[in-house]
Order: structure tokens, then sequence, then C-alpha cells
């Protein structure tokens, strides 16, 4: 049985809030036995939620835009080398089960809307209501959380509706 | 001296008013000398701006999602054949100098966000104030217009700050 | 540690000694605890290579050029979806720390060209004097093996010489 | 009427002979008002044929693997820009309507796989017979050409087959 990928999208500048909620939501994902996807950076959202799934041994795929191993997360499993810039955007979100977004970012609002447009689930974190009104626009795949437990428990359902 | 190439990008499922504004969009681009930039599809926002250009005999360059003629805009002068899907969105704003996002959608999301990604000029026709607060945060090279004439007007001031 | 990662490349349109071979190069690649990359599809070479793999409980990664389930090998641990057609192709490349050519096609010879690009070590199974004497001229990361067998003997020893 | 499109691919590190003959192909490409596609470097190859095209005022287009103008032919009419390093090979080799690969490299070598792939008509020129006969394995749709004018005849009666 092929495990679960759960791509969980930040910003690199990413807030202190966006830090802890993708720290934790790591834990989570690992404790799960999913597979964590993100685009690979050692930096902001993918450093902290890399970090938190190696916590607990969980397994973290990285899609690099670029062949440098300066600026990729270290603890890598593996490590998918596109030097394709920001199309590799389009991958991170095709090769998800399911879309978590962690904190808003132009990077992260393209792999929503990539997201959103190929009818994966996508979960909200740290989303007003007014970006919520604006994403409902553009597709009805999306979901809401206020936490990352509850982005976790969110996800559990999708992908269980999904088999 | 190398023309300017404006990029409009806007939904597949375009309101009357989107194709409206974008056939107006594509005749001024054209009257102004300047090479059209889409997706190169023959629906929607695609298809009512490279309408607009041609009746002005404007320059129109598609970059194409796929190799299906059937699907393309049949009076394109340049169609770049990408086969790459929706990764081909990164290469719409890239190449563009200014980027003109008429209508909503999920791939005009994704376009929008790249182009505020490498800080290109991005100017908005037909989103509300709430839309626009949530995409000036992802980015601040946002523009807003509110008819066809007023993007052309804001574009042509943008290319004269490049020059 | 980052388990090494194995690409195989080779034609759809396989000979019956390629697909002999492909099956063995799977086998000896799971036997040694390293990843299986293929393009990812279930004919000719890809399909043999991942079922060598399968039968030795090996990990197998698929870059996929479409998001056809019905051509994707179905036993894969991580299916990579692009959506970008050929393009994929330069992923395989750069993804995979050796990269073994089993047969000859128009897809396979773009991998090996990337490769030698890259300075990515090659090894080539089922090639003549005079293919290899082309391929030389590209690159010189090129190396030669005879059978499945000593194809894997020269990657382990290319992958001990990159620590 | 759209206008045919000629790929010009050939290597960076190009012999003087290479270059030699990518000048005149860009001349006679001009002088027959097809549009010249390259890789869109100033170096090897991609920088003779344009500034052979240009020496007629011709029409130039680049596909650009980076954003980097200083790595980019200056005169080129359209810059295409991609990000994709080589991933862009798939789009030279898509888009052109015939495929002329003066010189061999391993970028150049990729190309030619891809046109063979996408059964697009490729002319060699400054191949060997070896080259050829293991060219000829990955596919059909190769042509030999001995001189620049002679790739130019080959092209026009390829042209005038596909329409």
């Amino acid at each position: 049985m092929r495990k679960p990928i759960i791509g969980v999208m930040g910003p690199v500048k990413a807030t202190k809030d966006d830090v802890k909620s993708a720290y934790k939501l790591g834990k989570l994902i690992a404790e799960k036995k999913w597979i964590l996807l993100t685009g690979g950076g050692n930096v902001g959202v993918m450093e902290a939620v890399n970090r938190g799934a190696e916590s607990q041994n969980g397994m973290k795929i990285g899609i690099l835009p670029d062949d440098d191993k300066k600026k990729r997360y270290e603890g890598l499993d593996i490590a998918i080398v596109t030097n394709m810039g920001f199309a590799r955007n389009v991958i991170n979100a095709l090769t998800s089960d399911v879309i978590i977004a962690c904190g808003i970012g132009p990077g992260t609002t393209s792999e929503v809307a990539y997201g959103l447009r190929f009818a994966k689930p996508v979960v909200l974190l740290g989303y007003s209501r007014g970006d919520v009104a604006f994403l409902k626009k553009i597709g009805n795949t999306l979901h809401v959380a206020s936490s990352p437990e509850e982005a976790i428990e969110l996800t559990e359902k999708l992908l269980a509706k999904k088999r």
C-alpha cells in the first residue's frame, strides 16, 4: 500500500507562528506515518516542517528548485532535483495527496492555486476570512483549519474519502 | 529595439465582462504595437484577447500547455509548444514585461502569484477590494485598474519606468 | 544517511534482452538497498526493472510524465507526478546518483545526454562500440558494462568515489 | 499564414567549422523569411547563428534557460524566459517545424533525441557516418546535410511536405 504524501507549503519569509505551526505539522505527519513533501529548502516553513518530521523519524521528500546542496534541507530522505525553479511548484501540488498551506506567500499561493486547479484537497492554516473568501473563488476543494492539530484531523478525513 | 511583451492572463471560465474587457485589452495592446502573450488557448479570456489583438493586426504569441492544435487559438503568430501543462504558467509570468490579469481563476492566480514573486508589474482588472487585499499580502508590484483603458495607461507608465 | 538513487533508463520498445537485463538490474539494485528511480511507466524497461526491484522488496520511485494512473507501474512506492511530459527526463538525470542506460531509444538518449551534460556517471548496457564512440564525444563520465552484474559492480565503485 | 520556425541547435563549445556553418545557416534562414529559434545564449553556435540571421534582419526567438540578461544574445526579437534550465530543450524541439543540429554536444544531442521522439524532421550538419548510424537507431525522421546550403535545401523540402 502506497503511503499518503502530504505536501506542506509555506513562505520562506515565515512568521513566528508559521514556523511553530509548521514544526508541529511535521511532527504530526510523521506520527501518522505519512510521507512529508516540501519544496526542500532549509529556510522558513520548509525548514521547520522538515525539522518537525525529523524529530519523529518521519520520511521527508524535497522537490528542489535547483541543484545547490547548501540551500537544501540536509535531512531529506529523498531529494528530487528539478533545476526548474518555480515550475517545480506544479510538481508539489500534483504529487501531494493533500496540500496544507501553512502561512502566506507568493510561492505558496501558486501552489494553493495549482492544487485547486487540479481539484486536490487544500487545507489552509493561518489565513484570514478575507483570504479564504478570495481563494474560494478559484476552487471548491478548499478547507480551513485553525490549528495544526485540526489541519491533521482534516487531512485524515480527506485521505479516508479518497480511498 | 525589442518590443514590449504584455501578458494577458485570465480564466477559461470567463464572465461576459471578462470577455468584453479582454477583447478591448487585445485591441489596445495591438494599437500600441506591443506584443500580446497568452496561454494560447481558444477559450475564455485567451480567445477574446487574441481576437481583439487580431482585429488590429497585432502580434500574438501563445505559450501552449500541450501540442493539440484544436485547442490552440488559430491566429497565433508564434506558438511556443511546451507540453508542460500548467508549468508553462511560469513562462507566461517570466516572459511578460507587464502582466495584466483580466478576471479570476486558479491558473490566473498562479500567474499573478508568480508575477509578484518575480517582482514583475501586475495589473489587476475585475478584482474586488477584498481580492486585492489578499494579493497585496504576497507582493508589492501590484496595480489595480477599473477599465481596460486604465489598465493600458498603467501598463504604459510601468513600461516607461522599466527603461 | 541518504540512500543512493540509481536511475535506470531504457526504451519503451525494449528488446527481449533489454527486458531481461532490466529485470536483473532491478533485482540487484534492491539487493544493494539502493533506491530505484525510473520514468514510472508500466511498459518496456521501466516495467521490467521495477518488477525486478519489487521481487526483492526494493524501494521504487517513478518520475511520471503525466497524471494517468493506468500508465503508471502500479507498485511504485513514491510516484512523483510532473505532468511535464518529456521535460521530466531532466529530473531523472539530475536526481540519480548514477544513471544506468539499459537499451537504446530516443527518451533514453535524451537522459544519457543530460546525464553527461550534468557530469553524472552514466553506465551503458547493450550499446555497440559505434554507439559508445558517438556518446564519448558528448561527455566524459561514460562507462560501459557488458552485463547487469558488471553494471552494478561499476555503479558500486562510482558511488564509492562520490563520497 | 504562420511563418515556419527553424530551430538551430548546436554546442556551446563549438568548433570553428560549427561557428562558420551556424553563421551561414542564420543568414540563409533569414533570407528565406523563416523565423530562427535557438536556446538564446550569446556563445557558440547559438551566438553565431543569431548573428547570421541578424545580418539579414531575420526574426530571432530565444528560449532561455535562465533569466540572466548577460548570457542572452542581445539582438533577440523575442526572448522566452523559462528559467527551467535544460528542460527548455524540450520546448526547442517541440516548437520548431524543422530542427537543424549544427555540431555535436550533450545539449544538442538531447534536442536531436527529443526531435526524433516527437517525429520532427531533424537535419544533421557536421556528423560522421558513425554518429548518424547511432542516431538512426532512435528515430526515422533524420536527414543528413554536408553543407549549410544543403541543410537549407532539405529544410525547404521538409517544410513543403508538412503542408
